[in-house]
């Protein structure tokens, strides 16, 4: 934590941090956006530590991010999903996304974003690169890039 | 570290994650994008500890975010600036800001981004809302929101 009472720690940006600031909850929440609902998926899907999983989902239900819903009774077992809140931390990841992309991606963009009504590619103000539309999450998909390892997810 | 045969390291977010997924680091580059230099003014502003400090400025220098260059031969003393790959952060600085002033600034935004020739605020494309303009990090003065605490810097 920032000291309290320090000038910078009133700044949205610290206090964004302070919520996801973490890599794991980053992609946690990259995850969840592609769909991974259930405990054993993200640990199976992100290799994470079972007790640093369980921490970081806690964090982020409490913060409002994540909400958690059961789904079996017996035994009980919980889903998450993401709140607006949640899905609203997008811009954040392809803001990521694209610096990754133009930096640590010497074979070129792994994945490849594309707007799924004209296949136009996603600029770096998230517009369509082709019809210019201004995109949002739900707007489009993934394809592979050329920087694709055998094993990538396609979409 | 991701295990490094798993898929989803294969993915920009992540890379670029393990550059800047700390969230000191992120925090370090907000300063330098103010203007901070120096190792006792980062330590100064930011609070943090001055072995924390060492070890994170190294990495930065390290990946070509922050570029070191000697301003006083005896003792030696170094100073940091960004380099582009470091400027180029800016946009997920400002996708963080917005997200932290949307949910975690119950005031209002402590700072308000505006383009500098206009005064018009950014949008949540990085856009001048008054004029249209695509903005750059360059391009947009800081002033005090009404979020802002009586200590927080005006620009």
């Amino acid at each position: 934590m920032l000291p309290s009472s320090y000038e910078h720690e009133n700044c949205s940006i610290a206090r964004a941090l302070e919520m996801v600031g973490e890599r794991w909850t980053l992609l946690i929440i990259r995850q969840a956006m592609l769909g991974t609902r259930r405990f054993d998926e993200f640990q199976a899907e992100l290799g994470i530590a079972r007790n640093v999983l369980t921490a970081r989902l806690e964090r982020l239900v409490q913060a409002g991010i994540l909400r958690r819903s059961l789904y079996e009774e017996r035994p009980k077992r919980y889903e998450y999903r993401l709140t607006k809140k949640g899905t609203d931390l997008w811009p954040v990841l392809m803001a990521l996304l694209q610096w990754g992309d133009r930096y640590e991606a010497p074979n070129g963009p792994p994945v490849v974003i594309e707007h799924r009504d004209c296949g136009g590619e996603l600029d770096d103000r998230r517009r369509c690169r082709r019809c210019g539309e201004e995109l949002e999450a739900w707007q489009v998909v993934r394809r592979r890039g050329p920087g694709a390892s055998r094993q990538s997810v396609a979409a």
